[in-house]
C-alpha cells in the first residue's frame, strides 16, 4: 500500500469542477473553480477530498501522521495534463529531414532521399515490438516530465494490418506498463500506402473489411480517426470508414481541413464525431455545425508553428459556442514535440484563448475529447489521482512566463513519476 | 580545489572552435567543427584540453583517478548557450496585464489600469536593491537550467539616474554573488519616463550629462544601448547618446527597426555598434550597411511570436553576410522567458536558420555580440570550463525535437550547476 498524500496550502488549487466547468458550456470554460489555500487527499490511487486547507483540517489532521505531507505554499495545483491527440507510438526519429528542409532542399528532394510520412512507416513496419515499446516509453516519460498524465495514441504509421495492429499493441502494453494512461485510436486511414497508389478505394476497402473487425475484435482501440484532406481521404471515403468504426463501436474523429477546407468539420458533425483534430481552415459553417452538435474541437497550435500556418480559429470557435481542447500532436513530421505547456502558452499566444481557457482546453476538454472525463480532467472526489504542482504562483504564470515547463512534481494515481 | 571533470564518448562535441567558426565569415555559421567521440578535460574552471577521447586518453588516462568521469555516450554535448540581449534586472510581474489582453482589454485599458513599462519601472523604482537581487536571482536560475551560463543585462527600468545605478549595481553584486557571468549594458534610453513627457530632450541630455558620467566612472557597465523607435528615441537623439556614450569608453548597441523601419541598421553601422538588436523592419540598405561594418544582428524570434509579429529576416541576413545572434530578449512586457532552447528552436522555425547556424547564433556568435568570446562561446583550451550536456544525441536533435529543455547537465567555469 502507498502512503496518503496531503497536499496543502496550494495557492491557487484548480479543480475545474463539473458543475462550474462543463465543456460544452461556452461561457465555462473560463471557470476554473479555483480554490485558495487548497488541498487534497490523495488515496488508494483517487482523490478523497479537495477543498480548502482548513476544510480538509477537519477531517484529516487525525490521520495527518500517516501521510505524506506535501506544502504547496505559493505553488499551483492542477489536475494532470490531458494530451487528446497523439502519434506517440512510431519508429525512428527524421532530425535529419527537418536540417535537410532548412539548407534548402524541397519537397521532392526529401521524398527522394527516402523522407517524409513513408519514412515513418517504413521504420515503424520495420522496428519490432520490443523497440517500438523502447522508444515509446521515452516519449511517454517526457510527457510525464511536461504535466501530461493521460496522452491519446493513433495508430496510422502502418498502413497494413500487421503493423497496425502492431502500433495497437504496443500501446495496450504500454497501458499496462508505464504509468501514462494511453487511451488507443485506430487510425489506419492516416495516409494511403504507397503499394496502394491509384488504387486508393481498395485501400479504402482493406480498411472497412480487414482492419477494423480485427482492432474492434481484439478489443485495441475505442477511436477511428480519419485524415479527411485533399489528395488523402475525399469527405465520402472518410464518412465510410468512419460509419463502418461506428457498426464496431468505434467512436469516430476526424483530421479535418487542415490544409485546405474540405468539409471537414461539417463531416464531423453530421457523423457525429466526438471531435475534429486541427481545424485550420475550417469553414464558419463548419464551425456552426460542430457548435451545434457538440463536437469538440482539438486544436494544435504547435503544428501550425512549426508548418508555419496560422494557427486555427480558437477564439472565433469558442465565442460560436465550440468546445475546445489543445494537444501537442506529438508526431515525427510536423510536431516532434511532447510539450504541453508549451501548446498551452502558444494558445494564449496565436489562438487568443485567455489563460484559464487555454488551462481547461488542457485538462478538463482534453478529457472529454476522448471520452475520460470521468476519470481525469478534473480534481473531483473519485477521479484518479493525476496531479501537477507547478514552480508558479497562479495559473496566469503558467502562461505568461512562456516557453519554460514550470512542472515541478507529478502524482499519476496517487504516486510521485515527477520530482 | 574542485575535482577536475573529464567528459568522455560525447556522440557530438560541439566545440564551434574559432579557426572554424568565425562569427563574421557568413558560410563559418554551419561549421561547428564536431569532434565525434569528443573528450574535454575541467580543471581549475578552464578547459585544459579538447579532442578525441583517444586523444585525452594519452595525456589523462595516467591522471583519471583524480577526475570525477562523466560518460556522455550518447549525449550532445556543447559550450554554455550566450544570451546577449536580457533586461533579466527588473521588479515586478505582470501576469495579469498579459490576461487582461487575452480578454479584450485595449492599450489604453492597460496603460489605466497602470501597465505597461511604466508600471515595471514603477515596480523598480520601489523594490530595494535585496528584492532586486532576489527576483533577479531566480530568473538566473532558470537560465542555468536552460542551458545558458553568460547572460547580458541591460538597465533602463529606471529612467531616473538612482533607479538605473540600482539595477546596474545589482547585477554587479550578482556578477559576483551568482554562477552566472553577468555583462551589464546602461540603456537609459529604453523610455522616456511618464514625467518628460512632452520634454524629451531634456531627458536625453539627462542621460548624457548625468547618468552617462556616473555610470562610467563607477565602472557598471560595458555597453551603451537606445530604443531608436519611432515615438521612443529618434535617430538623431540615439546618434547622440551612443556617440556620448563612446567618449566614455562604453561600446554602442542599439534597440532597431523592431517596430516600424526608422534607419536604425543604417545608423548602428554609423556609429560603429558591435550588436543591432530586434530589426523586424530592417531594410534591405540597412542589413547591406551592417554586413559592410560586421555590425552582429542579434534577433529575437521569442518576442516576435509573443507579439504575434513575423521575425526577422534572419536568412536572408545571414546569406547578406551579417553575422547573426540569437536571444530571449528576457524581459516582463514582451518575452517574458528565460529559454535559449526555445528560441534555437524558433530561429530554425521562424527565421529558417540551419540547426547549425542556430546553435552557432546561441554560442560563439553570441560571446561575440557581447565581446566574450575570448572567454566564452566555444569549447577551446583555455577558455572558461562553461559546457552543457544535452539529454539528446546530435545537434540536429536539439532543433527538431522543439518546445523541450533537452538540458541535463550545466558546468559553470567547471563546477556543475545543473543536473
Amino acid at each position: 500500500m502507498t502512503k496518503p498524500i496531503w497536499i496543502k496550502h496550494a495557492a491557487q488549487l484548480v479543480t475545474l469542477q463539473h458543475e462550474l466547468a462543463g465543456p460544452r458550456i461556452k461561457e465555462a470554460m473560463s471557470h476554473l473553480a479555483i480554490i485558495e489555500d487548497g488541498s487534497v487527499w490523495l488515496e488508494d490511487g483517487i482523490i478523497q477530498a479537495v477543498g480548502t486547507t482548513k476544510e480538509l483540517e477537519e477531517t484529516y489532521t487525525a490521520r495527518s501522521d500517516e501521510a505524506e505531507i506535501v506544502d504547496a505554499t505559493g505553488h499551483l495545483v492542477t489536475p494532470g495534463l490531458v494530451d487528446p491527440h497523439t502519434h506517440v507510438a512510431f519508429g525512428g526519429s527524421r532530425e535529419r529531414e527537418f536540417e535537410m528542409r532548412l539548407e534548402g532542399a524541397t519537397y521532392m528532394d526529401i521524398m527522394n532521399a527516402g523522407g517524409g510520412i513513408h519514412a515513418t512507416t517504413r521504420m515503424t513496419r520495420t522496428a519490432t515490438e520490443d523497440e517500438l515499446v523502447r522508444q515509446t516509453t521515452k516519449r511517454l516519460d517526457s510527457f510525464l516530465a511536461h504535466g501530461v498524465t493521460t496522452v491519446e495514441g493513433k495508430s496510422g504509421y502502418g498502413l497494413d494490418l500487421e503493423t497496425e495492429l502492431k502500433q495497437l499493441r504496443v500501446m495496450k502494453r504500454l497501458q499496462a506498463e508505464h504509468p501514462m494512461d494511453i487511451v488507443p485510436t485506430f487510425m489506419g486511414a492516416h495516409a494511403v500506402p504507397t503499394e496502394y497508389k491509384g488504387r486508393e478505394e481498395e485501400y479504402v476497402d482493406l480498411i472497412i473489411n480487414e482492419m477494423l473487425p480485427v482492432v474492434a475484435k481484439e478489443n485495441l482501440a475505442k477511436f477511428n480517426d480519419v485524415f479527411c484532406e485533399v489528395g488523402v481521404f475525399t469527405p465520402e471515403q472518410s464518412e465510410r470508414i468512419l460509419e463502418a468504426g461506428k457498426l464496431h463501436g468505434l467512436v469516430p474523429k476526424i483530421h479535418a481541413d487542415e490544409i485546405e477546407p474540405y468539409q471537414g468539420a461539417e463531416l464531423a458533425a453530421k457523423v457525429g464525431a466526438v471531435s475534429a483534430e486541427h481545424l485550420l481552415k475550417a469553414s464558419d459553417e463548419g464551425i456552426q455545425a460542430m457548435a451545434e452538435q457538440g463536437v469538440i474541437a482539438c486544436l494544435l497550435p504547435a503544428t501550425a508553428l512549426y508548418l508555419r500556418e496560422t494557427a486555427a480559429r480558437g477564439r472565433v470557435m469558442i465565442d460560436a459556442g465550440v468546445p475546445v481542447a489543445i494537444s501537442t500532436d506529438c508526431n515525427p513530421g510536423s510536431s516532434p514535440t511532447t510539450s504541453m505547456p508549451l501548446v498551452m502558452n502558444l494558445a494564449c499566444i496565436s489562438m487568443r484563448l485567455t489563460p484559464a481557457e487555454s488551462l481547461c482546453a488542457a485538462t478538463y476538454n482534453a478529457a472529454c475529447a476522448i471520452q475520460m472525463e470521468d476519470k481525469v480532467g478534473s480534481l473531483e472526489v473519485g477521479k484518479q489521482a493525476d496531479i501537477v504542482l507547478w514552480s508558479v504562483q497562479n495559473y496566469q504564470e503558467l502562461q505568461y512566463l512562456f516557453g519554460v515547463n514550470h512542472v515541478q512534481s507529478v502524482w499519476k494515481k496517487g504516486v510521485k513519476v515527477v520530482g
